[in-house]
């Protein structure tokens, strides 16, 4: 690639269940001209995210879908190499939206000039980006979680999940149950602190969540979607709240497909709330949030993984695994 | 049946599936001496209430099942006539729980020594018991409602339905929505102000439904379950409220034979937020509800229909008829 080029990932087709990776293909072209008001930043890192699923079929969600042929978005991290906006010199660190080596940004949209927290940079795609602030946010204000209270994590080895379980454990929870898939997830789990760690492919999946929802959940904290909500509905406690923070089980499946939540009767009887959340929505907030997030971080009280794989080309195939149980981590792109 | 004489209505077997009027005997007994603290209320009215059912099945809702045998509770509004409580003296008018000719109670629990708002004191279990306190409190507590807002009432025919509809529209609603079994019900929900009535007997329901969900609904009122839910969400706004307020259509179906909901992948998206609720958690409040919506009823701004049965012995039959789609208006016993 000549330096006055850049690539970019870009949808072939509206997908139909899950991805595979030739439902993309990397894209060359030249890096544009800067307009008056526009920086260009090179891009070190660029995340994958399950929600990034949702604009790829037919049909609204939270964002309109994307037409085939079109960019992808993705969240990314760099550095601002020329600029036409005060706000942003050369040298900046930013946090943006795109699955490429290069973006060019207006300031505006999902733009963050990154404060220096003294934290890798990689992060604030992470744990100080959106995974994080969702557990943060998901907690905070759509759980109205409160100390003393009891907490399913479902997807728990995930970036959300591991979050918003130590961030529940820091803050006081009586007991954090998460809900993984394999030995090695659930055991990682119990080293971060969670109380419990529950393996949805054991054979006796069944029995140890029947003695951990026996002391009945406060809050659930759902990742995956229908079944295991339909599954925790009648183990909620009075006046308990499922977030609604993501359904990695549900993007690949049609309406119709999707499993059914019919324990419902427990609503009026427990009294029970269940909010879907988009993190935007508390981006007044992220600023406050990371810097505290940042300091848990580095005194060691709230642990992360990642898997790094090298090179934009990847990642079509790191994204895909995100939907086969295969990923334990945060997954990056280190471009 | 003798002065000294009461009847009450008892369950005779736990119900499946829809209630039949043999699955209740009326019961004669010897009114009880009173003990210390106790009084007698002598009943002038007894109400229908669809949530009685979910007691009458094994399986614990927001109260436990009743055991066969056992008197069935409803609310109840009458006198008293004779007191050995400071509080309660002979002559006051009381709204209890009680599906009986005759209450005796210690003034805890659902007691209400009933203020004079001059209104006919059947209202107490009407409006302004629990199906006015519940559609009051469900807009104001539950749903947030605000000025401005496009509201859908299922059910809406209903003591429930029909006042919730005629509050959103008197507190500043932009249109509500009622779904009801029709034209007779329909037609009055128009006279009481509905912007739009949809009967859900009628052939193009569907197409009836397609146009009034087109305009989206900020919040759904919902008295019936799943089904009308699941057919409401995609057409739910951003940060739309879906009120579990009942689930007539759910109570007399087995869990897994409830309609799932499916159309979930809204709830991130647009944010939604289903909370159910009962409304004795609002007790602290109905006082000063009660207050205003008595105002309200008596300038004529709120209207209601009640169908009245004389006699506890056919208080069995209109209880069934709850469930068949046939009533029209509360349901109320002249004892």
């Amino acid at each position: 690639m000549a330096a006055d080029e850049m690539e970019r990932v870009v949808l072939v087709r509206h997908i139909d269940g899950m991805p595979t990776p030739d439902d993309f293909r990397i894209e060359r072209l030249a890096i544009p001209d800067l307009a008056e008001g526009q920086f260009l930043a090179k891009n070190h890192f660029v995340s994958c995210d399950p929600g990034t699923r949702s604009r790829l079929s037919p049909g609204a969600s939270y964002a309109p879908p994307l037409p085939p042929g079109a960019p992808v978005d993705g969240f990314c991290v760099g550095e601002v190499i020329a600029s036409r906006n005060d706000r942003f010199a050369v040298g900046d660190h930013v946090a943006l939206s795109g699955w490429a080596t290069h973006v060019v940004s207006n300031g505006r949209g999902y733009c963050l000039k990154l404060p220096d927290l003294d934290v890798p940079e990689q992060l604030w795609i992470g744990l100080l980006g959106v995974p994080g602030m969702t557990a943060w946010f998901g907690l905070k204000r759509v759980a109205q979680f409160k100390a003393g209270e009891r907490v399913l994590v479902t997807s728990a080895a995930g970036p959300v999940g591991a979050t918003a379980g130590q961030l529940a454990g820091l803050w006081g929870a009586s007991e954090v149950i998460g809900i993984a898939g394999g030995p090695v997830k659930c055991q990682w789990l119990r080293d971060i602190g969670f109380t419990t760690a529950i393996d949805y492919k054991a054979a006796d999946f069944e029995a140890q969540f029947a003695v951990a929802a026996a002391g009945g959940f406060d809050v659930m904290f759902d990742n995956v979607g229908n079944a295991l909500i339909d599954r925790a509905l009648p183990h909620m406690k009075l006046r308990g709240r499922i977030v609604v923070s993501g359904q990695v089980a549900d993007y690949n499946t049609p309406n119709d497909a999707i499993p059914g939540l019919h324990n419902t009767r427990e609503f009026i009887g427990r009294r029970l709330r269940m909010e879907g959340m988009v993190v935007f929505d508390d981006l007044p907030g992220f600023a406050a949030a990371q810097a505290e997030l940042a300091g848990l971080i580095k005194a060691g009280s709230v642990q992360y993984r990642e898997e790094i794989f090298d090179g934009l080309a990847r990642l079509p195939e790191a994204f895909c695994g995100l939907f086969t149980g295969q990923s334990f981590g945060r997954r990056l792109i280190r471009v």
